[in-house]
This record gives structure tokens, C-alpha cells and sequence, in this order.
């Protein structure tokens, strides 16, 4: 059996992660049992979340185990399979974690989906057409459930889950603004994934600063947002709300390495008759399908092309994971094996 | 034409609200022309939401003028009227304000509102079958939708939305649990309220020790809150959330007066995918015919006997309003006029 080199999570982070609460071990891979098959991976999926998987406070998920490879999602092809449904060749997208191959119990629900490729990338399932892409999906149109016409505003922009929102709500009509950081991401937010405005957060050090950046770009104020950061972003987004304004909450990573972060002034949810509303998309896979038509749509057409960062080889990903939680990737975050 | 004792806002708060933001003067009622009709107030209601009126600052209502009668809602007696559907010794609910005696045009949709006292005390009609038992009733079945089993909390649970907020939550077979200032209010809210517990938040100073005393009183955490003061008990409320817990978001009595409290770890709402949302009773009539039945049923059986502080006669109107905004009232503060 080939050997597989593993990403372990070796110790919880104490303040920012770094990349010692890592460790890259090698195996070999185990034999396959009745109704198992063995996935080579081609791409690993890095996303915020998984920082929070890695601290052992009180969340919405299980905290990621000490000494087993890091969770994630991935995309590859089946080299050997003991399950009828799966054959060698067949392109499947899972939750393979930070390795180079993995074993799945294949007739579990939702352990492998196979995946078609004629007109869609087989990254782009980890991305606009996967677990991001749904994401935005849920956050626009189960919880701001826009007009045309509205503003909606994304943090993040530039992101796997941004540029699928931008996608998303552009074509229903709306006005959208994005926030990212750098004149770079800003430019690309704007000339190639069709924002109307793009905010660099990295020049607006104030939520004051940065609210009256957003009342410029967005002259008929804030009717839905997508939080993706959290802190004086939050806050300054909040300033510009407008009555009856909808929030989906999708992340928080301005809090991830430390003390909370507070909200300056929550008695505007009151004021403007506000609804903010947390959710993870994993809980809703009843939208999935649904979602994951749209997405494909837009990316099979050309509307969504949702730029990527991708590092090579399993051994990058600690490095590549902790510049995403700086904000040094542009765009959807992999690591080519 | 009977003189009317009246009381203005004079100046605006600088800030907390104190006596001399208001004037009293007494002038002579005006002769109606076609359509009005003249009220005598037996009551005057005493909001908190006034407060937020008393301010020139962006709020969802528009502020207060100065140099005019104080608003509020009032029930009275037809004196005269020159509207054929009223007549003298009619028993009408309306926005008279602070004063003795309104003239009102009663073909306005929702000025004036004929009740009956055959069952249900005059007074009520300003507290649980009016506008604080359906802002309880909106936030209650319309945003928290609790299952039976689930627990609920409510702040200010003595005063005129909590005390309601009770009854109907109890009536759905849910365990509700008050927030209150005072052993006294605690021991009311319990033995004559109905409630499962009410904690004294002046005995926890801080949000942990709050947090705490709520973990105790909730031993299954907590599912629905109402909210109507903000701060610290806020905080402390987050932090027992359960997943997919709704809040209700009625009023942040706390923060009136001066800079904005913070809500110190939104990061909550992500976490626990909780639903928060703000409102106003009066952007809601649809639901008031509704609410009122329910609400008039629950008092004419005796099912809520809802506490009043009664002050007597307008001057009296400010120095009650005043210590209504710091917990010295006990269950709706009305003012006999």
C-alpha cells in the first residue's frame, strides 16, 4: 500500500497559531476493508474555520483531537475501492483532512460524493461549488433574503465565500459592496468578480474611519451583510445599517486568537429593528443541492471565477493555513498534493 | 372648556433625565370642531421607551419636540365629542400624552379605541391587553416561538412586558425564568407572577457572577430570551444560550443615558448559531387583534394579575417616570389622574 504523509494537530495554539502546533508524519496505508475505498487526494481545502477547530474551548463543533490528522475537506480520485458505487477513476470530493491519501467508509451518508469535471475544475468543488459556495448561498438567501435593488455589503470579498456571494447576489439584482485588504484584492473584488465597490480595510484603522468609507460606498445605506471578520469591521457595518437590515454571521477570524472581541454598540439591533443570525452551513444539507445547481451554473458559464492560492505539496499547508488567517491568500486557499 | 394641567419637555437630557427636563402649565381645552372629541385621562402610561424619545440623537422613533405635551398612551372618558361613533361616557383607549385632557380627531385610524370594562379593569388596557402585553406577546410568539419544555428568560420581569411575558410563556408550557431588581420583585415574580425563578441581578454585580446564577436557575440553558435593559445581563445571558436560542430584542434600558454598552462577546451568536433580532410593537399591528384576545383572556380568568405603581395626578408625572428608568417602580407604572 502507498505511503501517506499526514498533517497532525500536536498542541493547541496559545494566543495566534504557529506552526509548531503541527506535525507531518508518514504511514503506510491500511489494507481496505468491505466497503471502504482508498481516495488520492488532489487538493486539500484551507478555511478559517479550522482555527477555531483548533482551540478545546466551547464551540459550535467538536474540537479538533490532539495527535490525529487536522480535518478538512478534499478533492481526489479513487485509486482502489470495495464499495460497488465507487470505482478507480471516479473523480470524489469528501472530508479527506491534511494528508496524501485517505480510507472512507464509502456507504456512510455524505463520506464521498462523486463529482463531474467536463465543465467544471475539480478544485472549484472545494470552492465555489463546495462548502464555501454553499455558504454564501445560505447566508444571502435564507437569512438576508435580499430585494433587488438592496445593498448588501461581504467581508472577506475576495474569498472562497465572498466572490461566490458577489456572484449570488449580483445576479439578483443587488448593489454589492465588498471589504478586503490591499489595493490588489480591492481592484480584483471590482474588475473581475463584478462588486460595485470594494472598501480596503487596511487603510480605515477606525470603525469610525471605516463608516464613513461605507456611507460613500453605499449612498442607500447597508440592507444586508455577511460577516465573515467580526470586530470594528462589525462595528462600522452596523453603524450603516438600515431599518430592518438583515445579518448572517458566518465567522468571526478578527477573534479567533484571543479575547473577545466586543460589538460597540448592540442596542442597534434594537434602533434599526435588526436581525443578526449565526449558522453553520454543515447544519443545513438540505439546501445543498439546490445550492450547489446555482453555483455549478455560475461556474460552468463563466459568471463566477473565483481566483485561487495554491500551494504544492502536503508539507506547505501548516505555512500556507497560517497565511490565511493573515489574509496573505487572494482568493479560494489550496494545497495541491 | 375645563382647564388641562399638561406637561412639556422643556430641554433635553445631558445624560441622565432628571426633574427639570420637564415643565408643567395649564391651559384652557380647546372647542372641538366636527370630528373630535374630548377626553378626561383616568391614566397615564409611564414607557421606558420615553426615554429614548427625551433624546435628539437617530433612533427608530422620531424625538420628543421640545416645548410640547410629553407623549403617552391614556385611558379615559368621553366627554364630548362631535364624532358620531363616540359618545360622552365612553371608556377610550389613545396617545392623550401628559396631560389632564386630549382632544382628539377620531376618525384618525388607531386614535381612539372603545373598551370594555365589564371584565377587564380600565387600567389594563395601558399594560397586559395593551401596547407592553403585546410587545411581550410579538416577542414571544413571533421571534423567540418557543416549544413547550424550553426555557425562557425575560428581564424586568416584574415590570409591565415581563409580568406578561410570564403568563404567555407559561401558558405554552415553557419554564421561564425572570431576571429582577430586589428580593421583593424576585418573590413576586415567583409567587404571584408564576415565574419558575427570577434572579436579583443586585446581587451579581458583574456578568459572571450573573452568568452563574443563571447556570443554576437553568439547568438546560437557555433557549429564548427577551431583552429589555442590555449590559451586563445581556452578556450574562449570551453565555447560557443554547444552540439555535432566539433573542428578542424590546429595549437596552442600560445604555439610555450615555455611550453605548457593548455586548462583550458576539462572537456567541457564530457560535451557537443564535437568531437575534430587534422590534417595535407598533410597526405590528397586524398582530394586536390577536395578541389582545389572548391577552384579555389570560386577565379576565385571573391567569395574569399584573402588579401596578400608581402615582397620582399629573405633576406627579415626572418624578414617577423618573424612577420608573431606575427599577423603583413595581409592576406598570401608571399615573391616576
Amino acid at each position: 500500500m502507498p505511503f501517506n504523509t499526514q498533517i497532525l494537530l500536536d498542541n493547541r495554539p496559545v494566543g495566534e497559531a504557529v506552526a509548531s502546533n503541527f506535525k507531518c508524519i508518514t504511514v503506510e496505508t491500511p489494507a481496505l476493508t468491505d466497503g471502504q475505498v482508498l481516495v488520492r487526494h488532489h487538493y486539500l481545502s484551507l478555511d478559517p474555520y479550522m482555527r477555531g477547530r483548533m482551540n478545546d474551548n466551547k464551540s459550535y463543533a467538536a474540537a479538533q483531537p490532539l495527535g490525529e490528522v487536522m480535518i478538512g475537506g478534499t478533492v481526489g480520485e479513487v485509486v482502489e475501492s470495495r464499495h460497488p458505487k465507487f470505482a478507480p477513476g471516479d473523480k470524489v470530493v469528501g472530508m479527506g483532512g491534511w494528508q496524501q491519501y485517505s480510507v472512507v467508509n464509502a456507504g456512510e451518508p455524505g463520506a464521498l460524493r462523486k463529482v463531474d469535471t467536463t465543465h467544471i475544475p475539480l478544485s472549484a468543488y472545494l470552492g465555489a461549488v463546495g462548502m464555501p459556495g454553499v455558504t454564501a448561498w445560505y447566508g444571502l438567501v435564507k437569512i438576508i433574503a435580499p430585494q433587488a435593488g438592496e445593498t448588501l455589503v461581504v467581508s472577506a470579498a475576495t474569498g472562497a465565500v465572498g466572490s461566490a456571494f458577489g456572484a449570488l447576489a449580483k445576479a439578483r439584482g443587488c448593489r454589492v459592496v465588498g471589504i478586503a485588504g490591499g489595493p490588489d484584492k480591492c481592484a480584483y473584488a471590482v474588475d473581475e468578480l463584478g462588486f460595485d465597490a470594494c472598501i480596503d480595510y487596511k487603510v480605515h484603522p477606525t470603525a469610525l474611519s471605516l463608516s464613513k468609507a461605507l456611507k460613500a460606498a453605499c449612498p442607500n445605506g447597508i440592507d444586508g451583510y455577511f460577516e465573515n471578520v467580526g470586530g470594528i469591521v462589525l462595528d462600522a457595518v452596523l453603524s450603516r445599517m438600515n431599518a430592518f437590515g438583515r445579518m448572517a454571521v458566518c465567522g468571526m477570524i478578527a477573534g479567533y486568537n484571543g479575547e473577545p472581541l466586543p460589538m460597540a454598540n448592540p442596542a442597534l439591533i434594537l434602533i434599526n429593528r435588526l436581525k443578526v443570525e449565526g449558522f453553520i452551513v454543515s447544519e443545513h444539507m438540505e439546501v445543498w443541492p439546490e445550492a450547489l445547481k446555482e453555483l455549478g451554473a455560475l461556474v460552468a458559464s463563466g459568471q463566477l471565477r473565483a481566483r485561487e492560492s495554491v500551494a504544492h505539496g502536503i508539507e506547505s499547508a501548516p505555512e500556507a493555513f497560517l497565511g490565511l488567517l493573515k489574509g496573505k491568500n487572494f482568493g479560494k486557499q489550496l494545497v495541491q498534493l
